[in-house]
């Protein structure tokens, strides 16, 4: 039989593993940060008959501009955003690509804060951009002074900002953001994946983008927006950067069905989002319990939480995957990431960890000193 | 205002333009390939109602290795394939995206015979892979002494033989495709898009693929199978060909709407192709009708042709758009290419053909000197 190390594929590819997350049918998913809320019944009926209109017209080619659907997403953002400031495709991680292959590429570098989304290296090494690796400060925090720092040691020609941070939850301020904006020479991508779990009244990256050409903020319907299942990524820039970007996409890139699916959703988007402040309260709920437990919660403005202080992050994760819950072990000794799912899916989580005892919990040496000494 | 130059875009893309077909809405649209005829009501039904069923639960994300998806394609392709053999993405640009990628990128090679999909040397440059055009022989024809040479002179990683070939619509023989999968040190792609179109009872490279890992044909849903705007291209090859393509492949990049639409199209492929004899007929009557007009038609295994013998191609493509007939203009001199549509889009066509008169036919040498020594 024929093995991968038998063709020839590209060096740097060789030994390498396809992204991975486990796909795994249990009652309790809460391992890649979906909202686990199906989206209105309502909402479902009027984006079926608008995809079942598209699908009238299947056998021709979609609008390649996709301009409804810029426009659609220009009014959701507001900002003053119009149709030229947007571009989207399958899924953000389809936006980032495309970004790296217009702006990075061989002989160029993009910059990012680890830990942080681990598909950054994959997409760099994909489009043959050399990626850095900077590190965060205690905590997985992130300060102007330290980012500022990378950029300039390092003098990349993207910098990607994850803010809120994956898999950390790490919030990221404006201020640092805008100091990476104004230090860098090249673009700068804040991902605001799950900015919409974030603090009400927080400001985006967004406020940022006027007079900043080569600042792009990056969104997804995945998240916040439970429309995970149909691909759909965007951006937010100048407009010479979706100029940039036509460069690379591939022509015809979103379906007639995924256009007319994501105006639908659009059309619904304060439904589409009611239960975002049901979810940050069982992410708020999820913070006290795991640290009741004696878990170290770490800080967190999205829809899930990274905690530390586990004593065998497999031995749990695999505990719980036997009670039919699936979190996720993102290899970060001594951690494990859980999203906030709904009331009964959090009960679950949380019943299930507490059943497991204090042997989950790693004994801490501060703790173990201060017990000693107490 | 921002321009496009002020950014920092790679060095190799500055200059260039976005891929670009014309998207006109007109009466009578022959100019990129598709399957004009609608898709079956009954069949637009099920596929309706499959897609209902995965908009319920597309909170979360869909099937990563869309199992379902490439078992159906295996039954469909048949030859033996099993789900294992199959791969598929958002049209075939993303499959053969994915394999530059895999096979590709900066210091490889990648060869294909000129005039061809013009793709094929957007995609190496997306991916940092270099274009080697090798030239046809007369007539766009390609024997298997030219394809040979031309796999010994440039020992490319990658072939890309487009049969039958899109612009020309030449059909490339099974012999020329063995010749060259076995000359070459590389990946070999032979890209079906068109292969519905081809007389009945001729043989696919399909047939080829068992003892040649790094042989793979590549198909899509686009042109015979009336499903353009659903955007899905797959491929067939050894199954290490797909786990190399799972190393670059976004996670999810199909979507659940994606897959259940084309679910529901395989399963009614019958009626999907029943359009297909017709189509072939037009093109028939295209050749014949463009010969008595005094035009040159190529020889065509495609639902295009290709003609030749064109005064003036823009005065000629304006003249047909002007009376609401869009068809297209390659850029190759004195050509034009039109898709066999309906018989009253071809009707419609020829008539308006018809009526620009004898200044449309170019005075062919040959014919000229014929006429003068009568």
């Amino acid at each position: 039989m024929t093995s991968l190390d038998d063709l020839p594929i590209r060096d740097d590819l060789r030994g390498r593993s396809p992204y991975g997350a486990p796909q795994k049918t249990v009652p309790v998913a809460l391992n890649v940060n979906e909202n686990t809320h199906p989206i209105p019944e309502d909402v479902a009926h009027d984006v079926v008959a608008r995809v079942a209109e598209a699908i009238l017209s299947l056998n021709r080619y979609p609008d390649r501009e996709f301009t409804a659907l810029r426009e659609a997403l220009a009014g959701y953002l507001g900002h003053g955003l119009e149709a030229a400031n947007l571009w989207a495709a399958n899924g953000s991680n389809e936006v980032l690509q495309q970004l790296l292959q217009a702006f990075g590429g061989p002989g160029r570098t993009a910059l990012g804060f680890s830990p942080t989304y681990s598909m950054y290296p994959l997409l760099a090494a994909g489009t043959g951009t050399a990626w850095i690796d900077a590190p965060r400060d205690a905590d997985f925090e992130l300060t102007a002074e330290t980012a500022v720092a990378a950029v300039h040691e390092h003098d990349p020609d993207l910098v990607l900002l994850c803010a809120p941070n994956n898999p950390t939850g790490t919030p990221v301020s404006l201020e640092v953001i805008e100091a990476v904006a104004d230090a860098a020479r090249g673009i700068v991508i804040v991902d605001e994946a799950y900015f919409e779990f974030a603090e009400p009244g927080a400001p985006s990256a967004l406020t940022l983008l006027a007079g900043r050409p080569r600042l792009v903020v990056s969104r997804t319907m995945s998240k916040a927006f439970a429309f995970a299942g149909a691909r759909v990524g965007y951006l937010a820039a100048d407009p010479a950067v979706t100029d940039a970007v036509r460069l690379v996409r591939l022509p015809y890139h979103l379906s007639a069905i995924t256009q007319a699916a994501a105006l639908g959703a659009l059309a619904h988007s304060d439904e589409m989002l009611a239960t975002v402040a049901d979810i940050r309260g069982q992410r708020e709920r999820i913070e006290r319990e795991l640290a009741a437990l004696g878990f170290r919660p770490y800080r967190s403005g999205a829809n899930f939480v990274l905690f530390g202080g586990v004593a065998d992050p497999h031995a749990v994760f695999t505990a719980l995957l036997e009670r039919g819950i699936l979190i996720r072990d993102i290899g970060l000794p001594g951690t494990l990431r859980v999203t906030a799912g709904t009331e009964t899916e959090t009960t679950a989580f949380l019943e299930a960890l507490a059943a497991l005892g204090s042997a989950a919990v790693a004994v801490d040496a501060d703790t173990e000193s201060a017990r000693r000494s107490a």
